[in-house]
């Protein structure tokens, strides 16, 4: 996909404030076959790595790093500085659950390994980040499937770009680099080797970047619980006092006296507030399991 | 959205066998809202004008011809060569009946103006045509809504590659002139004004378009008949004496001695065989209205 030229010479004319990307087809296939087959995390991995889908050493890739390198670049060349790789906050899709994935569905939405590059002004810290994500089903980004990739790149001018393709592969990637001989052939050939100059990944200029803390999002909770009066009640008061709004909440077909998933969708909420919330929750005694979060992206 | 560069220089190292669009703005917005509200043509386009989104004189977007000069230059520029727009094969929307789009959505379509350029084989003459299509609902083009443009490139070693955005507004204009002009003043900073040529649009190497008779498609065809028995025999014989294979056929609800719709869907067909076949029909008398005829592009 045409992502660096889209950025440098594309949108030259715009402020690009946010970058939302698909950009592992490992991941994004295993996720496909997921919310398909209601299947577990290890068993289509297992066969991903059969059918060569995914490496014998699947970690580069499920554990997000792949991805958080690949927004790492691409934040740098955004924003014009320096981005390191340990800047980034990145969370994999090891721990995703089918029954996480059924309720995103039952509320609306699809899970994705998402990256996001955000900077709401050119004087803020950036957001860069890689986790599992929810988005409406209606999203653009919601029917990227299987090994495709995407970026969705948002100008003060253009609006939304996106640009979608397959992401890795012998050929598309063969066809990458021969797009870059073309174009340093090009250049040797009009005598400008250095017509667009390559100082984007410039460790003397380190841009500054928010910490995912500081993030404000929506969040789903999954919380296991022993189902015994008064748990949601518990829950509701821990996350008022920290004043985080609920937005909706989703409990039933319990038995009581057995453990239960009780999932609560917040409104926006500081990531603090929400992760002091949820230990103050865990600390409790009818948790029988850890909690499961995953942000949600409008 | 950077289609020319995406051609010219990212996908530098493929050949292109096809390139499929919506890139009509109005056309896409009139038929978004009539596909979600089941509405007349006439009806959404005169509340389009009202808020602006179609030009008083709606002809050029409704009746094709913006999307065909596009697809023109479009062509030109996949194929090195000129492609007069008198060559394209144009169909607006203006006929375009509430009805069709309910069927569609029945057998699994949406509906959409589409330009579609294709060649086969780099000696094969070129397919360059715009015109209602179904596409399957989960196709990614049928995903693109509202004024949203989207252009589908299949390059042979890439694969497909789909650049999706606003096409129209002051703003994503103005985006894309401040986007040449970076490039001529890089170029010029460079001193190379010429380092890509501009040479596409020559009327001295005339391409060769496929007409519009040899294209090979499915087809859905809506008869409207007076119910009589016989109807569907007689029908079906006239197809299958000029070799139209049909994939299916709905007909229901209907009360003998009134007028109702019958819908054919054929496999692959020769476009002229279809015409042919669609004139004898029509002289038949149990006939009460013009048959609709959509083109289904895979």
């Amino acid at each position: 996909m045409p992502v660096i030229k889209t950025i440098r010479e594309a949108m030259i004319g715009n402020d690009i404030s946010s970058a939302r990307t698909i950009i592992n087809g490992t991941c994004n296939y295993i996720l496909t076959r997921m919310t398909h087959e209601g299947r577990p995390f290890a068993e289509i991995l297992a066969e991903a790595q059969a059918k060569g889908y995914a490496e014998a050493d699947p970690e580069l890739d499920v554990g997000g790093g792949d991805s958080g390198h690949k927004v790492a670049i691409m934040a740098s060349l955004l924003y014009d500085g320096y981005v390191p790789y340990s800047s980034v906050s990145v969370e994999g899709i090891k721990d995703m659950a089918p029954e996480d994935i059924a309720f995103a569905r039952e509320l609306g939405y699809v899970v994705k390994l998402l990256g996001v590059i955000r900077r709401e002004r050119p004087d803020s810290p950036i957001e860069v980040r890689v986790h599992p994500a929810m988005l409406r089903k209606d999203h653009i980004l919601a029917s990227v499937s299987d090994v495709f990739n995407a970026v969705l790149l948002r100008g003060s001018a253009v609006g939304d770009i996106l640009l979608y393709g397959k992401g890795a592969g012998e050929m598309p990637t063969a066809s990458a680099v021969v797009s870059d001989i073309v174009d340093v052939a090009r250049n040797i050939a009009g005598g400008t080797p250095r017509r667009l100059s390559m100082d984007y990944y410039d460790e003397a200029r380190p841009l500054p970047v928010k910490g995912i803390d500081q993030l404000v999002s929506r969040y789903y909770l999954r919380f296991s619980v022993l189902d015994v009066p008064g748990v949601l009640a518990a829950i509701a008061s821990v996350f008022a006092r920290h004043s985080i709004s609920i937005a909706s909440v989703v409990q039933r077909g319990a038995v009581e006296g057995e453990s239960v998933p009780v999932i609560f969708v917040t409104h926006n909420a500081v990531e603090a507030s929400v992760r002091a919330a949820l230990a103050e929750v865990e600390a409790m005694d009818f948790i029988r399991a850890p909690t499961r979060i995953i942000r949600i992206e409008e």
